[in-house]
């Protein structure tokens, strides 16, 4: 079978892989469809990200569907030829966070496509993929696009759990990309009254109006609009920030109210804070990591019609043209996200 | 001016009352429509509830929605002619509790049409209502009778956030009036995933499938169903009890997953608990109570569409045919909110 | 070796049983302490409680320490010879609700001495007790008494952590039997700024005073001393309710300000509650079952002098007179904790 | 009267100032005692801190205590002659924050000695000053030095609250100034399991040990003690970062567990933050500023000798000295917390 490995910065190779073997418990799996993840862009473009590098050949990719191909032993509520959402997260299920509710904080995790451990967890990009059963959530009535989307909707299905209950609030997204848009289309699903989002391009900010966002702001042509919410001390309840820029978290910082909350979903370096304002307005600065029983709950919202990240797929290429997906994913001016099709 | 007057039990009378002055900081309002709810009824039918009873005569109504006809003094952000939704609560903004952020359990407090202090709080349906700017939230682009759905409205959205975030979870709602029904609404807004509802009467629970729910059961005819979801501990994350009846309450406690959540809504009498499932399965009980930013908060969510009350207005009826609004609000086979419509 | 059975109301014998088996990751205890709890004393007086009857033999005890005899294979972290504190609580860390960090809700608990599955659950009320190493926590310093208590103690901590923080808060303990003792010293180390009890029993409240309650009321001979705190809509922050008693639980939620919280601890039956109090003062009703976490919490506290649980053992008794120990233990006129000593 | 009256930086003068006039709803008190805060060292050293600065002269001084020497108008529940804890904060209990809960985020705030707004707040270093009788708080039993500690003692009580709920938690405490050790014994009466500060002071550490630290490390000397709690993703659950110092924050994050909290009581400028660490451990930054209802509640907490603030005051010169009083609380390696005796 083929897979998609990256070597090196700007190395990323299709290559021939063996099949695992089927094992109790687990799947046999024909991929469907991969998106393209901002991590797999770090390891396309730079060869890893802070202090994560490639240090051997990986297979990227953990946002992916595919069609159940054989059950293994003892597996039961999965059908052969059935479209399933495949969750990247691996958890021990057996150390203390696992066993304190916390699966994403666990101790041994094999999270597809990671090369923070070595050796590096091999990913999903692959045309037969081995799971675990409980890997799979039935994603029938989605298209195998949309099934694939599961993972970053959880990514911030999360995060909006940890911003707390969001019943007619006010909320700043700061960066449009995938991980910001989908952060409109969960606030928006939780309650917000008002969403608006800020990014520098305006076809990302285009995508944002049209993913829910009651206004959008390019920052590069209007940069004081904001400020027009720091009234008071402050306007939104909560901030998601997205963009990695401390530019746009200070200025966001500014239009929250006193106990507003900023919700990180950025795995950047280091990041200048001000701080004075996070005191005395009693900010709270929460960060948010991956997710857990989210990637179900996203698949069920999907199917239920409740939400709709079908928008955000600006482009699919076959597997033979992967390459190109990353650098069409890499180019914000005209691509959201861009998905491999596998089958 | 006109005005619905209750003196006793069935003792319900359209009534000339003068025109309150108009003071600075107030405005004069025409009302446009008024909504009839479950204490006027009490009101109407039982002459109180509870210890709370009728000791002299008081204006009825508390659900308005009227249009601006004068601003007082100091006004601003209101214009003649404008449809407004009025809040009937009005706490004093000076004692504990108003001072704590719990206005709703103000020391104060005069919320129209309530006779729990003595002389008894007058109602606001009468043709001229003078309040207080703050109470008015405008409502361009709804009709009347949406506006004045605002304070039911309000009640649940007060409640669905004492329930925490409700994104992804799953929800019970026993009883299947209008509170039970905005409930369903709240749920969903705020993103619930599965929404199961019962009743005993066909009508509301077809109102109830209407309103969003994934599921309605008639306990009557189904009296087993609901305890399909007993397994494993418990299947839903929230009850909405909205019944007031033990039945419902005990029946929903056995379908709560541990560490559920009861919100409870109604306002009955004493009720007897199943207090062991409460204890061993680590349940929550809490207490809703009317409401305070929720007002203007419904409202927002009516006008920007993300909330759509209109399917639960079954009947409207003019001024003078106001008494027979009691009568078909009593009647749940056939009404769900019924109307008054003052101009 | 010996153990304490319980066979039928008022028939609890001590018989010989044989030692079990040691396995790995266990450790063979010889029994030091145990602590006759409410629950052995329904086995003894009334053979169970609720729908919880005894349908076999079964050894009693769930509060023990035990001096470490011999280590299983692959144990580390204790020593022969050394005291511990056993804690009774045996998840199956594999169920859903232990990966969800709510072992005590455990589907396969297996929690020493509880008739509720059948077959039952033996106890740990014998001479030798085989037991998981991770169920022992190293108790050097505290006498065997003390370290018999940690299970009680984990039971209060845990209902403390259930009712928020307590820091400068009013608590109000209804029932002075040693939860409710324990409660007190639980919220006076969680920081609670004032504490009142209240029981039928002088010797019971004057135990409360000595563990740190402020005030103490008999409310057989004042009947009206704790509505004193019922104005401006009530004072106490927290309730716990130890008592089973409803009208300490409404005397209590009368007391309760708004948005007071309610821990109700024991498991009763069916109870009566003020519903138009708990919704009309969004009040919280918190079940508080068991424990995890905290039983090495409470074992470490005490071993720091943080919390002194030694004035509430009033009683220990022999092995051979154990039976008296259950009769003494349930005379609240002059008992509070009874202890067995096995060594 | 005499006031202690800052005109730049290292320009601190005792001046004559008139008494204000006695009005209803106040006291006229002559003061016992005032400590010198950090903020009053920046005025005293720099003029003041990041964009707050000195633009005219001002009375210093927030922490003090005083015997009532005068009622004004309709003032109940204070008598001539008492002892009392003056609260510095004076909001406006008009504006939405203040009708939200969160008196502390007053749009109007009149704060002792604070030059934020222009013109600047007078502060209450001063023989006799006139105070709403609001802001006192009976201090009866206590000595005039403590009675002033009811200020930085209410600010980190509030901190507390922030953090949550802490009985058996791990708490790291970096900056050991009077800030520290407050919040060490807050974080101890609030039920902490254990607790480590560290500093580079020899001197505020052994006062942090006597404070009630379990541990205290000097990271001077031992740069690498604190990582021994780093491992599996580290230990602590609460960090209160008290030092303003990047490197003792980082080294505190590092050593936090998966959602762990850090509530920043600090009033610094920009700080860089390992953001890496925040999102990927999920923890909690939380702003906490200043206080309000804790204030009342420390006074009773010392009163009734829960919380013992006694040690943390090593020094106590007369007003003639009374700028003395800045040079030594400037000193971290031989002063605590000094205060100046007004009568």
């Amino acid at each position: 079978m083929k897979a998609i490995v990256a070597h090196a910065a700007k190395d990323v190779r299709i290559e021939e892989r063996p099949v695992e073997e089927l094992g109790p418990g687990q799947v046999r799996l024909r991929l469907a469809t991969g998106g393209v993840c901002g991590s797999d862009l770090h390891y396309y473009n730079h060869g890893g990200f802070g202090a994560v590098r490639l240090k051997e050949p990986m297979i990227l990719g953990h946002e992916v569907s595919a069609h159940v191909e054989e059950l293994g032993a003892g597996v039961t509520g999965l059908e052969r030829g059935q479209l399933v959402a495949v969750s990247p997260s691996r958890p021990c299920r057996h150390c203390r966070y696992c066993l304190d509710g916390l699966p994403n904080q666990c101790l041994n995790m094999r999270f597809y496509g990671s090369a923070m451990p070595f050796p590096h967890i091999q990913g999903a990009f692959r045309e037969v993929l081995v799971a675990d059963a409980i890997q799979c959530v039935p994603a029938d009535g989605l298209s195998a696009g949309e099934a694939a989307m599961a993972e970053p909707l959880a990514v911030t299905l999360h995060a909006t759990r940890r911003a707390g209950e969001l019943l007619g609030r006010r909320v700043l997204v700061t960066g449009c990309g995938p991980i910001g848009l989908l952060s409109i289309i969960a606030a928006r699903r939780a309650g917000a009254a008002e969403i608006v989002a800020t990014d520098l391009s305006d076809f990302t900010l285009a995508m944002a109006r049209n993913a829910g966002a009651d206004r959008v702001i390019n920052t590069r042509d209007e940069p004081e609009a904001l400020s027009a919410y720091n009234g008071d001390k402050g306007t939104f309840d909560v901030l998601y920030e997205c963009s990695g820029a401390p530019a746009a978290l200070a200025s966001g910082i500014a239009a929250l109210r006193p106990r507003g909350i900023i919700v990180q979903l950025g795995l950047g370096g280091d990041m200048s804070l001000p701080m004075m304002a996070i005191t005395s307005k009693e900010l709270e600065l929460r960060g948010s990591f991956r997710f857990h029983a989210e990637f179900a709950v996203g698949v069920e919202l999907m199917r239920k019609g409740l939400i709709d990240v079908k928008p955000l797929i600006t482009h699919t290429v076959p597997l033979a043209d992967a390459i190109s997906a990353f650098e069409i994913a890499s180019d914000r001016s005209r691509a959201m996200k861009a998905q491999i099709a596998f089958s």
